[in-house]
């Protein structure tokens, strides 16, 4: 059935915008009743790209009132000294969010790290029991593109409770939390992954479709109901074959779909940016709740 | 299609005989080794039926050569007192698994009691952690109910990566970490709740269906496919309207279901032995780990 109008394209950015300018508000009354929000980050030095990314990050956070201090540890680091560095931001009072820059070296436990940040400190929502915590109801640190997910959902206005909720791709970091918490707000939800049967007629039964999956132009036209919501998580640098330019896409052909989703994230614009503004919302959270 | 021949029950009694009877080996090993193995569980007194169990559980610790101590704790015992007196097991190099007996009096927090217990003592899978590290693909002592379930699943040989598993009922202690366990042997998952649209239709396409409603009744053949798993986690009491005598049922009409499924697992002597038995397995586990 041919739509009269296109899809309502979900503005990532501007969404983000607006959650920045909320935690500025709300960093700011903290700060005025002389609370601490702070975050610090741990990276492991000689990282070009995570250090540029640090530097964007400290610029963010210092523009929403946000305090921020970069520890930057030699690049031969042992477990025992990163352990032991978490353990002096975990112990700080005046540090209110912790968070590791990945990628670690191989030598180093990147879960056995993770699982050391103090759980009402892990501001990504890396520790294990952040996530399991949203198992159990509680209200914890959810993981920043989980959550940013979540989020852009609910920007639609859409009513989770009973909607088929279809989740493409089922990793540990975004499929399995984004099923969890679609669980917690009362959808019916489906996860699915590479070896499930008849992709295409699960997808077409979703209200919502989250395409999570690393694969290129995976969500096509023939995968989406007509008026569904459709959320990219993709983020897959390809090279176009005429140009030769490298640019990023998403595991949705965006094109397509958008003649027949009634909402559709973009990528880029979509996701990404407001993972990113859920690290600041969550490092409010955790100076919050001390 | 009428089937030619019944479902194979799935013997929960004797299954858990089987588990016992693994536990018992390991822990023998264990203990000639030198090692303690020790479950310390924490009662609020004055709880009769509680009081029953615990006394239940100590025999089987002491048949599976478990050391087994039972603190009682006094009605009015506050939070405070209530978490030093877990930190104490925590701290106690001799004991390896610690259990707290539900419920609690409304006076302490039951979320923040479990949370309080060490993540690799915690036998019953209950800290946040536990479950969480089985989203980011950890071993970790799972809530036993939920490792039940998915023991039974294991018994019929059946390959559950890209089978469809449907989980009725989305509980934060039973449905959830079901259908994240499911998703981890990477099938295709579908968990539904009492909002669900078409209920029928989504459990007639299931390999697998776990039934964790806590509705009598509620499965009937008209929700199985031919050769299906069931799978029945209800506990429900029922009064016979003809006797008037009491009984626990499942969620699933038994005699309807095993005329059309491959295999059903009985309520009672299904889940609930297997159960019981996974506490005494992660109590070894949590043991043979330290």
């Amino acid at each position: 059935m041919p739509r009269a109008s296109e899809a309502t394209i979900i503005d990532g950015r501007a969404i983000a915008a607006g959650l920045r300018e909320s935690v500025a508000q709300r960093v700011s009354e903290l700060r005025s009743s002389g609370r601490p929000v702070r975050l610090d980050a741990l990276i492991i030095g000689g990282n070009g790209a995570g250090e540029v990314y640090a530097a964007n990050q400290a610029r963010t956070c210092g523009k929403l009132g946000i305090d921020y201090q970069l520890h930057v540890l030699g690049p031969d680091t042992s477990q025992a000294q990163m352990l032991d560095a978490i353990e002096q931001r975990n112990t700080d009072g005046a540090c209110t969010g912790v968070m590791v820059h990945l990628p670690l070296p191989d030598a180093l436990d990147t879960i056995a790290v993770q699982s050391s940040i103090a759980v009402h400190k892990d501001v990504e929502g890396v520790n294990p029991a952040n996530i399991g915590g949203v198992i159990y109801g509680q209200r914890t640190l959810v993981p920043c593109t989980a959550a940013a997910v979540m989020h852009l959902i609910e920007s639609t206005g859409v009513d989770l409770q009973g909607a088929n909720v279809v989740v493409v791709g089922a990793s540990d970091i975004v499929g399995k939390p984004v099923a969890v918490l679609a669980m917690q707000a009362e959808a019916t939800v489906v996860s699915t992954n590479i070896h499930t049967d008849d992709l295409e007629g699960h997808c077409r039964q979703a209200d919502v479709l989250i395409a999570a999956a690393g694969v290129p132009g995976l969500i096509t036209d023939a995968h989406v109901r007509p008026g569904a919501i459709v959320i990219d998580v993709g983020i897959n640098r390809v090279v176009d074959q005429e140009t030769g330019v490298e640019r990023t896409v998403g595991d949705v052909d965006f094109d397509a779909v958008k003649s027949i989703a009634g909402h559709v994230s973009p990528v880029p614009g979509g996701v990404g940016p407001v993972t990113v503004a859920m690290l600041l919302r969550n490092t409010l959270e955790a100076a919050a709740r001390v």
